[in-house]
């Protein structure tokens, strides 16, 4: 079961919107998902869009707000008031809220905060702006249920009743004291299944798992998934109750994660999509291809520098694709094991034992494929020592890139830079010079030229 | 708050299992989530881990047994009998009894279910083993909380307190008419705020998402994922509510599925990790490696045949690592946006648009380092008819290795072919080979050697 957006779908809100049949329009979308109407406006042009946008009532289009890819949100906000806006935002869940007023100017934010018509809505979501959005502040909500530790189950229910309707689901009931300090929690499971009668106190589960508002982002994914969590609480500096972060926003922050690495390796250092512009597109793939033609320059220097060498034994010059495709291959292997590993918290530092495996990985590859070459070689072109030379060089080149992998997106961690770094073109390109570099060494040795 | 494994814990275990203190193991671990137990368990060796995992009562070992790396959970349940095997499966929940009987032998798999104790609970782990585990089927569990529509909220209370003991999390009602035929959903928060006399067909929710038993698991993901769901309805060909699947073992498809194409796009064929033996490692790498090798061969061919041409021109060949770096990286960024956009539904087939743009992109870039090169040849070289011969071959190889990038994934994702395979060396060295032969047969038009 899911929806599909048909032409003759996009077709008839084009007739709708060209005859201003708002009705139409209206009985035709209510009764669609907010996610299904974002993807069917991202489809049309932006007129139509916000003609569509302006038709629905406010509690559809604020949901829809957040579904919108960015920049016809963008688009379409800049054409709304600041108490269009707020009229939005009031219908939201305070992060979701909040990351909206985020994305606007300075100005407009003061504005569209004061316009905002409910007081502990708008006093939640400005105490949400104060978190970076990377950290568990950033990505916590304020919806969230609490009992207090002193109360008896019938109050808790009665309470409960009142919370939920801000709540649009309800994970876990939250214990706290007086002060508002975490204690634990209850489970809805308890509370279908216990005495009305009983005292909180008698029934809550102490032990929890919590976050601080200020611990990365990716902590937290790591945790509630580790310990299978569906929402986390998170407390202040004094372990006070502030917020609470759901399985759907760890989600996103898993795949953008995953996304970002993905594209790092693949040398494109900005979050860019099939439907960007041709100028997005190039400014995020441009940088790693201009340091690639760089580094690549010096390797220019290096096979120049050997001109005499290889017009002496041709075939020293026609395995350097061969040599530097395997030196890369085996780099960005070697690299993105580490990238995972770090990531998944199995590996955390530099270890003697991982690294030794590595390097026992790399030499048996290298081995074997140094053989094939050395066969290959002597039967091809009967110069055994050239082959002899070519061989070595190779075993040389592959535990050097299978080092170099190794190390660098260990020793970018230990300095607080992103590792996923090192499995792009850089670790290619760098494995491609030092490789050459090394083979013409190593051949100048065997050879003596 | 997070656990962390100290020394000193380990070295208590281990003193503990030496002198049989199995009341102080028990009491020491009894506190802990199974999910650490699992990763302290990881860190001891076989044999202390077998101990303790007997010292322990089958509620928590079964919850660990999930948690446990493979090879160690392969290795304890060897040791286990089949009554015992049993024993932890009467505790889990249908859908992981299942994934773990499904890695049992053949032999082991029919002696363990007979062993199984709850007879309702046995015939849904047999249920469940009918399907693919890349399926809705193969991931959801049988555990979930029904009524029928012809109930009142009172009867459907009571119902629910008796169902709710099975199951450890009430996400949503599901409301069913008298042939099991899934109707709709009753939320927990109308549960909560609905008066007890209403009858449940006045107040359940009619709209709602499921899947088909034999949807594919990325499906499942990309649903849950769009309509923010924490848990989505199974039904059968009929109709028919089969089961539910929750968001924690969606978020470990969306997981792998990242990791898998990740590592596809490093050259690394099977799921390995940093803790895997060297065999293991050298198995998922080698091929591409070998793959790689007989790839670049087939350039030293190449090379070998215009000899006389970089004999005469010699800065033909000292370029040559530039060209096939610049035609690697290129490829490997349009494919590694191809492959995300099939991967997120924002690109489905062959489209003439991104396609264009793609082309457009390769052009830009080509050009602009392809008049860096000419200005640095000139420069360098003076040789200007040759420097216009490489940056002419340089544009024409981006060209294609551009669209090389962008039609291959999508050919393969149209054969039914995990298209990730297409960003990984296999595109690279690809490259390598048509870029090495397209350079020499541009520069050998223009220089007519």
């Amino acid at each position: 079961m899911e929806f599909k957006i048909t032409k003759d779908l996009i077709l008839e809100l084009e007739q709708h919107i060209v005859n201003k049949n708002d009705k139409e329009l209206e009985a035709l979308l209510n009764d669609m998902h907010h996610a299904d109407i974002a993807e069917v406006l991202d489809k049309l042009d932006f007129e139509e869009a916000t003609y569509i946008f302006k038709v629905l009532d406010s509690e559809k289009t604020a949901e829809i707000l957040l579904e919108l890819e960015d920049d016809l949100r963008e688009n379409i906000l800049s054409r709304l008031s600041a108490k269009e806006i707020a009229e939005e935002l009031d219908e939201l869940d305070t992060n979701d809220a909040a990351d909206i007023i985020a994305e606007l100017s300075q100005d407009l934010k003061a504005e569209v905060i004061s316009e905002l018509q409910d007081v502990e809505h708008a006093k939640d979501i400005v105490d949400l702006l104060r978190y970076d959005e990377d950290t568990a502040g950033g990505l916590m909500g304020k919806e969230l249920v609490k009992v207090n530790e002193n109360w008896n189950v019938l109050t808790c229910v009665k309470e409960m009743r009142i919370q939920a309707e801000n709540v649009s689901r309800v994970h876990s009931i939250y214990v706290v004291d007086d002060e508002n300090r975490l204690k634990g929690r209850l489970s809805l499971k308890d509370l279908l299944t216990t005495s009305t009668k009983t005292h909180i106190s008698d029934v809550y589960i102490r032990k929890l798992n919590w976050v601080k508002v200020d611990d990365k982002d990716v902590e937290v994914a790591r945790i509630m998934q580790k310990y299978d969590l569906e929402a986390i609480p998170v407390v202040d500096e004094l372990g006070r109750l502030v917020g609470r972060i759901t399985i759907d926003d760890i989600v996103d922050v898993i795949k953008e994660e995953a996304e970002k690495d993905y594209q790092l390796a693949a040398g494109i250092t900005q979050d860019v999509e099939t439907d960007d512009s041709i100028l997005e597109l190039t400014k995020a793939r441009l940088p790693w291809l201009l340091i690639g033609m760089v580094i690549e320059v010096i390797a220019s220097f290096v096979l120049k520098d050997n001109e005499n060498a290889f017009r002496r034994y041709s075939t020293l010059i026609i395995f350097v694709p061969l040599l530097s495709a395997t030196a890369g291959n085996i780099g960005v292997q070697a690299s993105a094991i580490v990238v995972q590993g770090l990531a998944n918290g199995s590996l955390k530092e530099f270890s003697r034992v991982y690294f030794s495996k590595e390097i026992a990985v790399a030499m048996i590859s290298g081995s074997i494929i140094s053989l094939l070459l050395l066969g290959y070689h002597s039967i091809m072109y009967q110069q055994y020592l050239v082959g002899l030379a070519i061989s070595i060089s190779m075993v040389v080149v592959i535990l050097f890139a299978a080092t170099l992998g190794t190390l660098v997106p260990l020793f970018l961690h230990k300095n607080k830079i992103d590792p996923a770094i090192a499995t792009g073109p850089f670790i290619t390109t760098a494995n491609d010079i030092f490789g050459i570099i090394l083979y013409f060494a190593v051949a100048k040795m065997i050879l003596g030229f």
